[in-house]
């Protein structure tokens, strides 16, 4: 398997439906920083998340019959919004396992995107046998929000366009949640860059994936106490091996230094991130010595934030 | 006098001195709206702000005498923050009159671009009696927020960006305050537009240019109840004049339908504006039919808003 030509392939086959998000830099945050930071916007991304890119990956990959019968997941975050946006893209049906209690505004989000959202019990167990009913029932296929290699192969679309713009970084950072976005950052590094190293970033309170690289296992999560609301997943059996051979290390912040870093992006830089893309900041400024003089890229992984609950 | 050649040579003695900020587009507001929507992004520029502009010029334009002696203006807003950074890009002395309830983090904000700030009462005599003296005890040259053509030349030049790009706008809808961006706006509509209209936003609450133009006499306000707290001034001279004269007309608007917005725009669009920028937006929202199918320009007059203190 030739992961570069699946990567070139697999932007080819999504372009038309995602944006190129630009990428910006911030003098006073290089200033502040003494690294030169490449920001890749993909809170600047359909429905405000790198997730079109995996989502819209995923559901072309389907044969006409599968995408006949739809797709479903599970998610009350950014991938139900996805999902549903990429299934509208195609004139399919997605059916969205969410928990009852799941804002009403991420419930209308899904539902603006056409998506056919079935309610369950807020808990794992109640979310899988909801959609494996849906599954039984409609003989939609299940996309997993992250654990799958197609949508790893979409979102390395983001780390490929931003290596296209600045093939010289020594560095990519980006968030931990499940390993989905990192994942797929980590194949383009290794597609595109030049001796490109990439860094996790991840709250203290869900290090997980940190604990897991320690282990050598997948590791849980015992709270999910975070304002990082995208970042409270374990990793999957395909991102863990991924992140375990390739990922240089993993830095955690704490909940302090993620919005303090959310907080310097939106006054110094003018643009609306959610507080998981403040992760990978928060780890630069928290240790600057290792990026000194160095070319950083920094994956902000989404905007969808709720402006009636904002942690300033 | 050629405006469109005092323009192009206006923008060729700042542009080093600036961003050529991005114009973005957003489907979601297009399909709200009916119509094509150019947004300048003025709220990416230097100091998070239009005034840069107009403050840039002024400074460039002043003898190497006077710039030895420095500038002086008094602005508890964006202007303020303009003069002081304009100035320290040519290393001269910038003194700021600020009320002396002005908000800490506008202070702040001024001597982090080397400005030196006077306090004085928070009453239009004592800050002009401030400025006043500062003139005659250092021979610093008095800088006028917007009643100042070579302020309103350096405005201009967003509009001149603008049309570069967007050639065909039928129409361009700016905020307006004490007049200086509608002014440089509507220079470089009548310069660079083909047939381009422009047209005002701005708050019911102070909407002293809109009866300024029904009255043809500058009108003032009798209260500064608004959240667009750059739009409270009423208009100069110069301003009245230029807006008198070329200015389509002037839609005024809630408080309500600015929050909404410069919500629409934070969550839609992923960015932050300031409450006075979302002025624009909100007349178009509207008045939907008048710009139905019409290729408008909006102008996001700029970015900075202290997050503690938000509408949402």
């Amino acid at each position: 398997m030739d992961v570069k030509e699946d990567i070139v392939k697999t932007h080819k086959r999504i372009e038309s439906y995602i944006q190129n998000t630009p990428v910006i830099t911030s003098q006073t945050l290089n200033r502040m920083t003494g690294a030169e930071l490449f920001f890749k916007c993909e809170n600047f991304q359909k429905m405000g998340a790198f997730k079109m890119r995996g989502a819209m990956h995923a559901v072309l990959q389907l044969s006409s019959e599968q995408q006949q019968k739809g797709v479903v997941t599970h998610s009350s975050g950014n991938f139900a919004q996805a999902l549903a946006l990429a299934a509208q893209n195609l004139g399919i049906k997605a059916y969205i396992v969410m928990p009852k209690d799941a804002p009403e505004v991420k419930k209308n989000a899904v539902r603006g995107y056409g998506g056919i959202i079935t309610e369950c019990e807020p808990t794992l167990n109640a979310r899988e046998a909801t959609a494996q009913q849906i599954q039984k029932e409609k003989g939609a296929t299940f996309v997993h929000p992250f654990n799958d290699f197609n949508v790893i192969l979409g979102n390395a679309s983001a780390g490929k366009e931003l290596l296209e713009k600045h093939p010289d970084l020594d560095i990519i950072i980006a968030p931990i949640g499940g390993g989905g976005l990192i994942s797929g950052t980590t194949l383009s590094a290794l597609a595109f860059g030049n001796n490109c190293k990439v860094i996790g970033a991840e709250p203290f309170n869900v290090d997980d994936a940190f604990r897991s690289l320690e282990s050598g296992n997948i590791e849980q999560n015992s709270t999910i106490d975070t304002i990082a609301d995208g970042l409270k997943t374990s990793l999957g059996d395909i991102t863990f091996n991924i992140i375990n051979n390739h990922v240089e290390k993993i830095i955690r912040v704490t909940e302090e230094e993620i919005i303090e870093a959310m907080r310097l992006i939106w006054e110094r830089m003018k643009i609306i991130i959610e507080p998981s893309s403040a992760v990978a900041l928060a780890a630069v400024l928290k240790f600057k010595s290792e990026f000194t003089n160095k070319k950083v890229g920094i994956i902000l992984s989404g905007g969808n934030v709720d402006l009636s609950n904002l942690p300033f």
